[in-house]
């Protein structure tokens, strides 16, 4: 095995035999299924393995039919032993050019190729991990208050989202109608949203499910969490101000959800571990308890036309996602293959840090400069697009799945 | 066509032939399909429809491949006109005495058979739709305001819940842990639930979906929703309590939801419709006016240890089932088959019509009185039924189906 690949263009960039994110595509007129990235190219890792397997290399026996899917949930829930055993084959045969003239059929560019949901999204969570987010939002709806609420270093606030409205990087995004009121006027008003934002996030996808009344320990998070994608968990902050109270955010979310089409495994993301920015004041209680490093130091860019707006750290956040994957279920409740959790909004400590316009903006009442225009939230036919990279397994970078959305007027 | 079937037992009872609720069942070692209730006997209807479909009876053909599916999706995504032309196909195999010896073969007495989760379920949405319910809940959390926040009369507020852990009637409900913290204490602690309970609602299950981008309006209610279910949204008031601020409910509810096995068509609830209680102060925007009787007359016990404690009466609710809809997809959001959403607590104005112990006890420091001994919460071992009838169309009432669950310790 080698640590870079033979496909042309792909060795030593972003996407090279260390990163090997999973989507699904199709090529016009045929089935959509799962595929592997390398460089600018899908591999079609469904009739590969199918010949593998003829030729007697059992690795690749169970993988073909779990490959013929169009999302990736039966391979997902083939679990870590299958998903460990899926890469390594995956590296053999884009890293050894004794594969060359068999596989290259089944290497397809991008450009030829429409990629799909990559995931049948079960139960979809968002949280609200980040202290300089919470913090940020409490200081702008709270002034006269401790801006972190009593609970939230106690455990990782979440609630659930709408799984039938997440789609995949480059669905267009209709700027969605509801109910807003500002606090000066006397009834709400019916019309398009006039705050729409994004939220730059990091979702985690769900492999192996729990039983009802089970626990997952956050030791036991390798062994149920498949991947990572980006997400971008869009906004109507006018929507949510006038609904969210007492049962949280419906309305204002649950429009659009927009996850990356590439799904990077954890595997991909083992040199990417960092400690948590600290947790000691207070402490946690013993369920959410992580030993060695728990958070991810991915960088994120924002791109608002053309132009870079923010870079959130996710290194900064306060809970890892493990301690989400063991909140999520301390009640007992059951996880499923496919479940898909956000990690809330990515805000490091600095301005061009923030992770939403909110922010950026402070409320909209400080507009920031892009392009040479001033801008506060989303305006129709805006494109905005999240990119993350992190430190990639032989010491370069990985990019993982970008994110990408265009808002189309109200109608 | 007859009002009344000759299947033993069931003419005049709560399961006659204007009744007919559909459902999942299965007789040991057999998979489990579609079947429809009638008295104590399911009807298996694939075999029956394909019979008739073989014998030329062009109604029965469509059903019979939906039918034989583990859950009723199939069947409601095909669309109120397959709807009605099943359910009147289904009144004449079970009302005319012509079918007897064909159909009394696929008549199985419940008892020997096992009820499953009727539903796929999609996303769940939970409502807060009865104006005591919220008024009670505002009166104990914020004596010192106005019982209904500023929102609760210009919108069906509303959340996602859990989807992967709605349960079907009969399903034991394990203790939820979690961490709860009162407020004379200073930190969280970390143990089973003390304030453990039920919320009676009923369930609403979408069988036709709609586009995102697309507005259902209240008009097309009935284009859309295919049924209803009886709807136990157990609740941890203590987890619930410390975790809600500012996201809403989450693991004070995902740990389990039960519906009933039996999904009542919204034909057989025709005769049920009546008036709203009244919504002209204020008046409700546009897209949430509704025309003619839009609430339902549905009677609701709860029964504890035994003996009913509470009557909530649907008819009190104050936004009806139309207008959550209509608001659910206000924004744009799609709605899928097996999408379902639950009305909230039904709670009427007198005490003994408050539809969850939290309200019966309120607070846990008025308790009530069951089978001789004082209650508030929920104990290890209770059993809690919901059950619920409404006025049928021939005049008699007819039994939407029962909840049922049992509490164990929490482990």
């Amino acid at each position: 095995m080698t640590d870079t690949t033979w496909v042309e263009g792909a060795a030593g960039s972003l996407f090279d035999l260390d990163n090997l994110p999973y989507g699904v595509f199709s090529r016009p007129g045929e089935q959509p299924r799962v595929g592997v990235r390398i460089g600018e190219h899908v591999l079609d890792l469904a009739p590969v393995a199918e010949l593998a397997s003829a030729e007697g290399q059992s690795a690749a026996s169970g993988l073909a039919a779990a490959w013929r899917n169009p999302t990736l949930n039966a391979f997902m829930a083939l679990g870590p032993e299958e998903w460990r055993a899926a890469r390594e084959w995956i590296m053999e045969v884009l890293g050894n050019d004794v594969h060359v003239a068999r596989t290259t059929l089944h290497l397809h560019p991008l450009t030829d190729v429409e990629l799909h949901l990559p995931v049948e999204v079960g139960d979809y969570v968002d949280f609200y991990a980040s202290e300089h987010h919470a913090s940020n939002v409490g200081r702008m709806f709270r002034p006269d208050q401790e801006p972190l609420l009593p609970n939230w270093k106690h455990l990782p606030v979440g609630y659930h989202g709408r799984s039938g409205t997440v789609v995949v990087s480059g669905t267009d995004v209709v700027r969605p109608m509801g109910q807003r009121k500002a606090p000066t006027e006397e009834r709400p008003a019916y019309g398009p949203s006039q705050r729409l934002d994004i939220e730059a996030e990091l979702g985690f996808v769900v492999g192996v499910g729990s039983a009802m009344g089970e626990r997952v320990a956050t030791a036991d998070f390798a062994q149920h969490t498949f991947g990572v994608v980006g997400l971008n968990d869009w906004s109507a902050r006018d929507i949510q101000a006038w609904e969210y109270v007492p049962l949280g955010p419906f309305l204002g979310k649950s429009f659009a959800t927009s996850i990356s089409a590439w799904v990077t495994p954890m595997a991909a993301l083992d040199a990417a571990w960092t400690e948590l920015p600290g947790q000691d004041d207070p402490e946690v209680l013993d369920y959410l308890h992580v030993h060695g490093p728990a958070g991810l130091d991915i960088e994120v860019e924002v791109v608002l036309d053309g132009e870079v707006v923010t870079r959130p750290p996710y290194r900064t956040m306060y809970w890892s996602p493990a301690q989400m994957l063991a909140h999520t279920t301390v009640n007992g409740a059951s996880i499923r293959t496919g479940d898909l959790w956000g990690s809330g909004t990515i805000s490091g400590p600095e301005r061009d840090q923030r992770g939403s316009l909110l922010e950026l903006s402070w409320g909209g009442k400080e507009p920031f400069t892009v392009a040479g225009r001033e801008r506060t939230f989303l305006e129709d036919g805006d494109e905005v697009t999240l990119r993350y990279t992190a430190p990639g397994t032989s010491g370069g970078r990985i990019a993982l799945g970008e994110v990408t959305g265009r808002i189309l007027p109200a109608h």
